[in-house]
């Protein structure tokens, strides 16, 4: 059994990563954290997440010293702002715990990237080298050996699984740069009282036109430019991705179709549509991310979902786990 | 044409105010203002409300001192916070308008009904005295001289247009409680950021069981005990109740029906339904309350609907101020 | 390991069904059957439903003779309309299995019942008196023998789960009918084509007023009168009843609290609310029922919210196949 | 007064007409028609749609012979079937009404397209010579002699308004095909029961992926080839394009910004964003297409939100009539 401590545990993806840690077959959770000053401090997780009544009433223990909360811990999962998870996530380290961390502090192994887009300067480029970048279909190798996984993000996560396959294989003229249309449920943006985030004002609309921080987390990982625009859905769980890209000449839907399969012949978090396309409806509350794709001659669109909170964050973030100590990917997932 | 101030103009039912009156061919908005600390000071209306976009693009002014505005002004419409409008309605009267007022600091003529539900201590017992309550359909002939209108919240409308017609006919058996089940859209909660209005948040679910302070209002008004629980539904707009009531013995299905013809025969904002019973789609957007019921031997049950912010506060507003200076009751409305 | 048979497994009750069957450690997918005349006889369960996709993507196998699909079965759920449901029961008995319908063919013993609200004689009084209702918190005892379950449905759960407490302990004064005020998500509908399930026409609204066929399911295995009003809301899943009722004078809050706790103490499907009450989001997707209350004076508010195609359906079918073959009552289920 | 005719008054963009045509002082409602199949013959409209009861609550009359109908109308508005609209303009025009025609009957001058597309083989070379093609703000003086006009469809309206000003100006480059992401809500798909419009069914999803028959109806008219992917959205109502652009190298966001305010200085059905991006809730209810964009070096993407059932079709419909008629521009319609 693995010691879990879940550190902020109250957000949305904390409340599904407590979910999936308590089902477990291998994972004990020692403790739940927020931070010392959070209004959360000392509520039960049932409580913030009735969802969870009767099946995880833990207290939301606040946490200012790491040192209170690491004896005999294996694993923890941060779920925490960047800026915090960039301070803890050393720490954790040092105590000897395997981290997996939510936020977008170890995704990016360049430090102006977080200057510029997370508006702090990063203390720790030894560990941006260190960290693994846990989009779990295409980092088993370095995931079994590693010790700071850096979970990608939401819409990082559809867009490359998307994309990555058809790079790889060198069918993209990337001259014309892939158009990734994305839009997320309300849940995306986090657990926090916000007028953009009251029920009344939220309806479809892009937002964070061409400085998405997101985008260059895609590009960077992709290697590949790419127009990103991200669009707030209303509702609350769920991204689908609507991805244009311009092939090059001759490729034939054939040579698209294998690339995919090939990728995720046994990627059993990865489900490719023979027919049709994916909808929303069919990933939220699931650990997958759906596929399905059309070629017009030398246009091709891939459609990607995912649930926003699992396969974009907490499904995505057990997935390494399950991966880096050898369980079945799936454990706990389905 | 009757110069038009509308205070407190940033929120949802305010943004409704300022659509009527711009339509209303008898009046002109002179200014819309928001309280000297608002964040919205200085915005234009239709960035904070962009449906009024090329409609309404006038500036939401910060008022400290209501005589920057009351120069010429004859109508004063108040969208504001209880305590706001307990203080300002007595300014703007001596500067001689005629006042509508949206919030509840003038709905019931009862100084320990303050203290208790809202919170403050009643500083006008002769406004309490004066001012009219304005349930539109009951209350013509006050109106016409009023200079003060309290106007009725939302589920206190809906809940007296329901019952008054069979209190007043003498029909209902009170000694058993009629019981209110009222569903709201979050638009009731005001535009504010909360967790609770988040949209990850809402969902079906009752809230200030037994000690809403919609609840007095209604009994008051109706001279009858009544249980009245209210619910937020997942929905920006409208009000739904479901009103279960025990007729005396002998009541006949027409002598109910008869009472509802009667109160509101030439009423052209109540809607009664001959067949079938109301749905929410049915009014939002528009100034009406729709009607219907249904009896089974003593058991009468009445369906209500209506759009909180139309005839639950803005339309009802418009309506009285139609009444009180002799244009067509539906004038702007429809 | 149990052989199970899945007949109408093309609706949402039926997929949930398919879902937990294929998580349960003890029992195994026989084959999945719609009616020889549907069109959806041949497509897979994850082409209807494609959050099964990968995880259950056996053929919808067309039944017109039960024989085929009994050999060596020993459970059957029939997710299948009342109809249905009469007529196949007899013939999987006599072909031994053990039947659970999440119909309404064996609910209740009183053959005028059924052709008064389903519009069909009944032709198996024997089955009538032998079937046990499975209203899995009340029927334990009985369920362990039980070869023909009458899964009860979605709106009497939850309201027999609220009232019988109260009523068994004998707190009400039932001279005042319950009120049951109650509001189901469309899947209550069932999986067809039909302009009142259509998107843009479903609101909130009432619906079978005084005469929906769960009214006198719900009084007969009460034993009390009740006013049952359902009402249509606009999200896709779960159930909130809000029920009024009189208590005898002199009964505290804490008796019945105390009734409550003492029925559904061991019950890890029933999570009881020591304070705020239920909301629907907290019960969507898992098979719990919540129930919270409130008491002023005489009066009391039962809340209750479930999943009508779990807890109200599906979850409540498998529990009490858990119970009747002495597995764990939540196996599968959490 | 015209003298109005509406055909095919059922359905959602239908009722809008008729809500449009009862508000319009220059017009009134001679008849409102559906087919003689239709179940709906005989019903008034207020019973399919009710928010229109007390407004409108004619009945809807079954037409078989158009000459019932035609006695002294001067106007008739066709909200129905293409193939219903191919063979029923003809007759109406012959009959010297003024036709508005709401099907894409009449939208694209080559008889090819309708079979390919539509299904069916064009009767009447002559009118789709004849007809002009009702995008209001770029048909002005066209409009002014039209005897038919062939109202755009919602997705060509949007995209096209967001297009013609840039191709106009020569400030694209077209070699990149511009990619245009389109969500719709579902009353889109009209008022029918279908298992794919059911209210659980529907959620964010493309369809028509390569195929949409307004995919040719926006080339043929932009004389520009387009990526256009529709999608379903979980809302009833509106319109939201995301189009994302090439421009030609050196071209600026100020001639972009220039060449939209140039093209709709004095449309006011046109609302161009200075700042931020359109969001749905803005134009839900409202005759606008509303339009903001966002420039980095050659990528230019514009965002356009109406209603579709409005600006989409009803209220273009209604603008194009008062073009026609020399009526304000948006009579009736704000």
């Amino acid at each position: 059994m693995l010691n879990t401590l879940i550190v902020g545990a109250s957000g949305y993806a904390g409340a599904e990563l407590v979910s999936y840690v308590n089902r477990h077959p291998h994972m004990t959770i020692t403790a739940l954290t927020v931070s010392a000053q959070s209004n959360d401090a000392g509520k039960l997780i049932s409580d913030l997440h009735p969802q969870l009544k009767g099946l995880v009433d833990l207290p939301l223990q606040p946490m200012s010293d790491i040192s209170e909360f690491t004896d005999g811990v294996d694993v923890v999962f941060l779920a925490t702002a960047h800026e915090v998870s960039h301070d803890l996530a050393p720490q954790f380290l040092a105590a000897g715990c395997v981290v997996f961390d939510l936020s977008g502090a170890f995704r990016v192994n360049d430090g102006a990237f977080y200057e510029k887009y997370y508006g702090f300067t990063h203390q720790h480029p030894d560990l941006l080298e260190k960290a693994v970048y846990g989009l779990a279909e295409w980092s088993a190798d370095k995931l079994k050996e590693a010790d700071l996984i850096a979970v990608p993000g939401c819409y990082p996560t559809a867009a490359q699984l998307s994309l990555k396959p058809l790079i790889d294989a060198g069918l993209l003229d990337l001259s014309q740069w892939p158009v990734i249309n994305a839009t997320s449920g309300v849940s995306g943006a986090g657990r926090k009282a916000a007028i953009s985030n009251s029920f009344c004002e939220v309806s479809l609309q892009p937002y964070g036109v061409f400085n998405h921080r997101h985008h260059p987390e895609i590009t960077t990982h992709l290697g590949a430019d790419v127009i990103f625009t991200p669009h707030l859905g209303s509702f609350p769980r769920g991204i689908l991705e609507t991805i244009t890209c311009r092939l090059k000449p001759g490729v034939t839907k054939e040579q698209v179709r294998e690339a995919f399969t090939q990728a995720y012949a046994d990627k059993p978090l990865v489900r490719l549509y023979d027919k049709g396309v994916p909808a929303l409806k069919n990933v939220v509350g699931l650990p997958f991310c759906d596929i399905g794709l059309a070629v017009q001659g030398e246009h091709l669109i891939v459609v990607a979902a995912e649930d926003n909170l699992l396969k974009g964050a907490a499904a995505q973030a057990m997935q390494c786990a399950n991966i880096r100590f050898g369980f079945p990917e799936t454990q706990a997932l389905i």
